[in-house]
């Protein structure tokens, strides 16, 4: 199973290096022969948020099929202006069998059209802004991930741990994702 | 002020990730003027562990003055193994204000002969042995971090978290960190 995690400049660094922890762990707990990769438009270093220098594995052109996608949040405003990277985004969830956001990666998959009609949520502070910008979504807070079959949205930066787990616990099993967050010492917050 | 984060191959992604997170997130809020960056033995591409592509600021020849310096987990016993290495730690410990350890980080702070005499702890799976490795270290657990003057030792993983917040509120204030944690959505386990 491919998982790809899609980044770019000024995305938030715990929004992506979070759920790379959560799945590379549970994939040497599981043996789950799962390949965890970043994606990025294109290739090069990126600069995350607080000028944190990242590769990604692949850029658009060279990435393998993913069959789990995460969109990452941060300073997502200019990812929401290019063409490019919406398309790319809808045309890879059309083909995934799940698509998650973490914090405000949920903007990214809202503009791509993915959203509508569904319970979604995103960053605290960014609660109302994602109301009122694309009013076809269901907007909830206080609630550390929101899962609607295929789509998976979580709150801020490290509720992405959580949602991560989430899909381990999905995608192999709750005993894995326990095994994960103790691993990582991490005190998951589960949705119960 | 400046926090250099040692980093090397195959160490844990959220053992750095995480304080870098939390140092650039309270320096965004709180307007501190501090300098985070992350620190290798050279120059280049370092792979942390599950093959995570990450790039340092500065090498040992070239880095700023270092004032809190943290040393991060993974699998770090070819680190302990290099003169070179525990002697910069030895070296930027003795002239750094603060000096922590994430996770097994604890084990090349041991090796440099900081933590003689001191309480210390480490990532779970390890308590054992840096107890029969390092006999001069009172090794507890159960304890997210251990601070001692200078010396902080945090647990495994997302433990580094909740450490650098104590540094936040040491070095800045606590309700700076408090904010941190908020605008993380991480729910801050302090020691009370």
């Amino acid at each position: 199973m491919n998982f790809g995690i899609y980044i770019y400049n000024n995305a938030e660094v715990l929004d992506f290096s979070g759920p790379f922890e959560v799945l590379s762990t549970a994939n040497r707990l599981g043996h789950n022969n799962w390949n965890i990769f970043l994606v990025s438009e294109n290739k090069g270093l990126i600069q995350a948020r607080g000028g944190y220098p990242i590769h990604s594995h692949f850029s658009f052109e060279d990435h393998p099929d993913i069959d789990v996608l995460i969109v990452v949040g941060g300073i997502h405003t200019e990812e929401l202006k290019k063409a490019h990277v919406i398309s790319w985004v809808a045309k890879v969830a059309e083909h995934a069998s799940k698509v998650a956001s973490v914090c405000t990666g949920a903007f990214i998959l809202a503009e791509a059209g993915l959203l509508n009609g569904l319970t979604v949520t995103t960053h605290w502070e960014d609660i109302s802004d994602l109301k009122i910008d694309y009013p076809k979504l269901n907007v909830v807070s206080n609630q550390r991930w929101v899962s609607q079959g295929k789509y998976i949205t979580s709150g801020g930066i490290s509720a992405g741990i959580d949602m991560t787990l989430h899909l381990v616990s999905d995608l192999a099993n709750l005993t894995l994702a326990k095994e994960t967050a103790k691993q990582m010492e991490y005190d998951w917050q589960r949705i119960t």
